[in-house]
């Protein structure tokens, strides 16, 4: 079973709005076992509409329209299937009525110009979710179908869910269920992790269940995703999660966390755990590593504030420092710590030019207290240090996520 | 001159990463007066990659292909490109070269997966712009051209800017200038500035140049798009800065800033003019406010710092707080201001819900000093109050520009 997903609008196309409909489509198809092989963003044109659709058919044994079915005249979705079905447009009455019914109970006037959303082609039918005042269209082509929902995500979303979905399942006969999870790493390269795995998935391309795929997404990490297909739920999650145990003990500690745990929740349920406290300096990184600790529900639990130096220190300073970055990090690291009563303090410092040291060095400063919680780890100082990509906004946001990563390797286990 | 957009990788039609390159490029061809038809995603697939980059061929003078030059055996949009040639893959030693400085500089060791990536097809060129270890391509084809550009969007914009489109120009032969700017505001709805614009846009209607085109960003505010054509840049930059004056003289206050103009970067700007210094309490805002400010470069010129209070009094606590909001507002602004010694302290609280405000707000409070730069404003306090939207990322992102843009009416033209 086969699905296209056309997207409708030429202001998707000048990039005035993002086309998020059909990446939110994409994922829910394959979750639903439905391949879709391509997705395409096609202006208010009827002829090159009608091109897309057409081709749709032709690869795929279903066409999702997204779009064009409002009341200006540049909302020509309905006019083009009547077109490809070979029929006429008729205007459905009771769609008028919920129209009507619908401006009314916002206190407005139906104009005109609305009563175009209830034309339908004959032989096609309206879907029964109706969030706003345009209609879906399941419109039957033979075997095949095209589904046209608005582009308002929201009202794209139930159709989907109540009609679409199911309707496509029912029509694919398929009744494997698909699940998949996300396996984050922090530290390693992408062809540093392909070549860790590639006897695996060697392996696994033979029976092409579960699958291994590689996703790098910036200071998130690279995220390696298991998915299986099962007959049934608890056996899909069965074999993701024996696929997990071994991508873990192939990858060791380059994995932080799974699914949504970003580097951040890993750190905070952490600490949580040992009962410890943080506080950060945020001379180089200007507040980035506390908005992203704050952003997490009950972060205070374990964070307990941060120090924001003004800026000048920030970065190369031309200047020569007081102190080199390595007493630096370690200093502002215990600085933070006892200005703000927390158990461990934590400083990520840029070197002074004059200090000799490639550009994108940065020192990442980590000082626990004596009287902590864990004996092995009571007034340690800890010092590393990485080579960081470039301009400003990288810079931070990469030193950010190498100091929790520190962290995180000395908290151990 | 038409262009299609090819955007690769069986990730996008998952959805597990958004396709957000098509709509910069689409923008940026619609800029340069190239028309764009057709925007696909495919996945990593050698026929389906091939049939759509042949499909854009016939279809458009050029394709641009994103992505798909990585290291790992997935990435072949290389060997799809070579097939359409009907040429050979080379290895480019002199690619290779700067692949393994760029790793050796980053402390790391080039794999042998690397160097597939300095594979080129006989008779394309690599792009001179090479910001990561994947280098773009010129691929020409009779008087039809292929270009491949990574799909990382830093890489991907820097060969976009230094390369594909100075080329797309050159082989279009437009002469006319398409420039454009952004009015940027905050505050009013869309639909509201579309009605104060009406009796202008009716106007423009007529002659179609220049255009005015609204775009909603979120927080970074409502923005309006200007874009003439004319026979060279200072003709269009004539039209635009007329346009500019007609729109700003409609809007009055509303506007805050052009083209990429952030709210940060005004008011840092209006601070330095004054000889001002800002300092922040981020209770609520935790940490967001800082890094936006400290992003801007030169921003320690006026930025004294930040007060982060653990985030245990951020958001609505149970129980009572010792003061009502409004009072806290202006105490922690006051309260930064003194401890950072700045001129000016500014702070957004959220009331405890015992105060018994409606959901969603929250106080405003800038407090300047005795003996400031300005007579008139020495020493007084300032204290707003806004209805935000629902969870928490957004509540503090808004808080935050609303903080700045109420502190933007403060400080005064």
């Amino acid at each position: 079973m086969r699905c296209e997903v056309v997207a409708i609008g030429t202001e998707l196309l000048l990039g005035q709005i993002m086309d998020t409909n059909s990446a939110w489509i994409g994922e829910q198809l394959a979750l639903a076992g439905i391949d879709s092989h391509f997705q395409v963003k096609v202006g208010d044109n009827f002829e090159r509409m009608e091109a897309a659709m057409r081709q749709g058919l032709e690869r795929s044994d279903a066409v999702i329209c997204c779009g064009g079915l409002g009341p200006t005249q540049d909302d020509i979705t309905r006019e083009v299937i009547a077109r490809i079905m070979g029929v006429e447009l008729e205007r459905d009455e009771a769609i008028v009525a919920r129209i009507r019914a619908m401006f009314e109970s916002r206190g407005r006037v139906m104009t005109d110009n609305n009563k175009r959303q209830a034309d339908i082609p004959l032989g096609a039918s309206p879907i029964a979710e109706m969030p706003g005042t345009a209609p879906g269209l399941v419109c039957p082509l033979g075997d095949k179908v095209i589904y046209a929902v608005p582009g308002v995500p929201r009202e794209m979303k139930e159709m989907m869910a109540g009609t679409i979905l199911p309707d496509l399942q029912r029509r694919s006969g398929e009744t494997a269920v698909i699940r998949s999870r996300v396996i984050r790493t922090w530290g390693h390269s992408e062809s540093g992790l392909a070549e860790m795995l590639a006897p695996r998935i060697d392996e696994l391309d033979g029976t092409g269940n579960p699958t291994l795929a590689f996703q790098a997404s910036g200071i998130e990490g690279l995220k390696i995703r298991i998915t299986a297909k099962a007959g049934d739920e608890a056996a899909a999650e069965e074999i993701i999660a024996a696929e997990e145990a071994l991508v873990r003990a192939v990858l060791g500690d380059v994995v932080f966390g799974v699914d949504e745990e970003t580097m951040e929740v890993v750190i905070l349920k952490r600490l949580k755990a040992l009962g410890l406290t943080l506080a950060v300096a945020e001379e180089l990184t200007g507040g980035v590593l506390t908005s992203r600790l704050t952003e997490i529900e009950g972060a205070e639990a374990a964070f307990k504030g941060a120090l924001i130096s003004p800026p000048a220190n920030a970065g190369h300073s031309d200047g020569a420092a007081a102190e080199p970055a390595e007493k630096r990090a370690i200093a502002e690291a215990a600085r933070a710590r006892d200005t703000l009563g927390a158990d461990i303090g934590i400083a990520a410092i840029r070197p002074s030019r004059d200090e000799g040291h490639p550009n994108g060095m940065v020192f990442l400063g980590i000082v626990t207290s004596i009287g902590g919680h864990d004996g092995a780890r009571d007034g340690a100082e800890h010092l590393d240090s990485v080579a960081l990509p470039g301009d400003k906004t990288r810079l931070r946001n990469y030193a950010v996520i190498s100091l929790l990563n520190y962290l995180r390797k000395v908290l151990g286990e």
